[in-house]
């Protein structure tokens, strides 16, 4: 079994760089995290978990990709699953100082598993025909569960733009972690907004169907997103974990 | 499965050599962090993460290489998209104590992102008959795309010799960084230019069609390349790193 990337597929060469940049932001952050004072460093090791899990699910996802030529969406939210709710844990890590009670944590991971359930359905369930195009009521299906799943997404941005999240930051008074909570909250506006762009990419999506984007261009995007997030969240704390060690030592 | 390298073989006997010394080579890094001063330990990290990926694509690139006889450029690029920009941080990382802001590691990236899709779009792209014999315009576009390349290499060796990073070392006032620096500078200059030495064995490249050098030495450049300058490059931090500790204990 050899692993063979064809040289003109960019979405075999995200899985695997994907899987490979998880893997060694993994090593970083369990290696660093003896250099964060110890109340980071749980902070560091959830981040180090995020991309731990999925290297494995790329290392899983690559190979089916290669095998199939197909997107390994039952994978994909396998990953998501497990992911995401770490991602809120993140945030409530880094608000409880400031007080964050732990239905701050519920919350988030109530309206990001609604978010991933509708986003499943609406990709996984989506009626094709046969031969894989998309098959009557298949815009209706995808636009639908799209909307669901966004309203989900929606609450999590504001609650880390306009509510608790912001306002328990603001009320730690320290401002490593005011910034922070600021920069995390720009990954969730940007860097999340480009998981919808790849699902509008499947059969009967709207970029798919407006404007001819096959439906590998899910993988691609998500890939993208998910080394931006992924790695990006997790340098973050890193570098929030790194300057308040200095400041206080 | 068995791994089988053909006594007569060059390619395949210097691709498992440098799979098992990237490997050794990070168990060194990883292990000796613990003996530098904590300011090094990131540094120290990322040598080690460098090899880290680069045995893992050593080991698919072997693999392949030995099942195919072709060269698994895919491979190669996909580790070189993740091991340059780590180089770009270590000079980042060595230049950080004497002011080195991030947007020196965003130039130093770009460019060397520059200097990888061009060579990539000239190796994976050229015109090829069926037979692998170079095509109608295969000189051109190598070179065409190998000296778009050369601009990005030269914006970093313009920078590690005469710009930022240079001028930042001797900021430093720091004997051991300067001297670091310019040691990483040569392998700059000496050690990845061996690089495009394989680029032009390829069908179609300089040293093919003029001296007949046949494309699995390509292979055999860049993996001696590899070895000099991801463990070079390491161990030249190494010592810097241990210098340093020694100087200020
Ligand atoms: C809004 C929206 C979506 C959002 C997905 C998001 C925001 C996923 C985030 C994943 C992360 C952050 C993973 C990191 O570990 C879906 C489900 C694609 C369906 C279409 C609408
Ligand atoms: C100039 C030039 C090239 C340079 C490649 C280099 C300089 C690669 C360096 C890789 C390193 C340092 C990897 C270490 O981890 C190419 C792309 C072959 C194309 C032809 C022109």
């Amino acid at each position: 079994d050899i692993v063979a990337i064809p040289k003109d597929d960019p979405v075999a060469f995200t899985f695997f760089t994907g899987y490979m940049a998880m893997f060694a932001a993994s090593v970083f952050f369990f290696f660093e995290r003896n250099t964060v004072s110890g109340k980071w460093k749980t902070s560091l090791l959830v981040s180090g978990l995020i991309t731990m899990i999925a290297a494995v699910h790329y290392y899983y996802m690559r190979d089916y990709y290669a095998a199939t030529g197909t997107n390994p969406t039952a994978l994909r939210y396998i990953d998501w699953t497990l992911t995401v709710p770490l991602m809120c844990v993140e945030f409530y890590l880094l608000t409880k100082p400031a007080g964050a009670k732990s239905s701050l944590l519920w919350k988030l991971i109530i309206a990001s598993a609604f978010m991933l359930v509708m986003g499943y359905i609406g990709e996984a369930f989506v009626p094709l025909n046969a031969d894989g195009t998309p098959a009557d009521g298949a815009s209706t299906h995808s636009f639908l569960y799209g909307a669901l799943s966004t309203l989900g997404y929606l609450y999590i941005l504001y609650t880390a733009w306009f509510g608790e999240v912001k306002n328990l930051a603001d009320a730690s008074g320290n401002p490593t972690v005011i910034r922070g909570i600021r920069m995390l909250a720009w990954f969730v506006l940007v860097g999340w907004a480009i998981y919808p762009i790849g699902y509008m990419c499947m059969p009967g999506g709207w970029l798919n169907t407006a404007l001819g984007w096959t439906s590998s261009n899910v993988d691609l995007f998500y890939n993208i997103a998910d080394a931006v997030n992924k790695i990006g969240f997790g340098l973050v704390i890193y570098s929030i974990a790194k300057s308040d060690t200095t400041s206080t030592a």
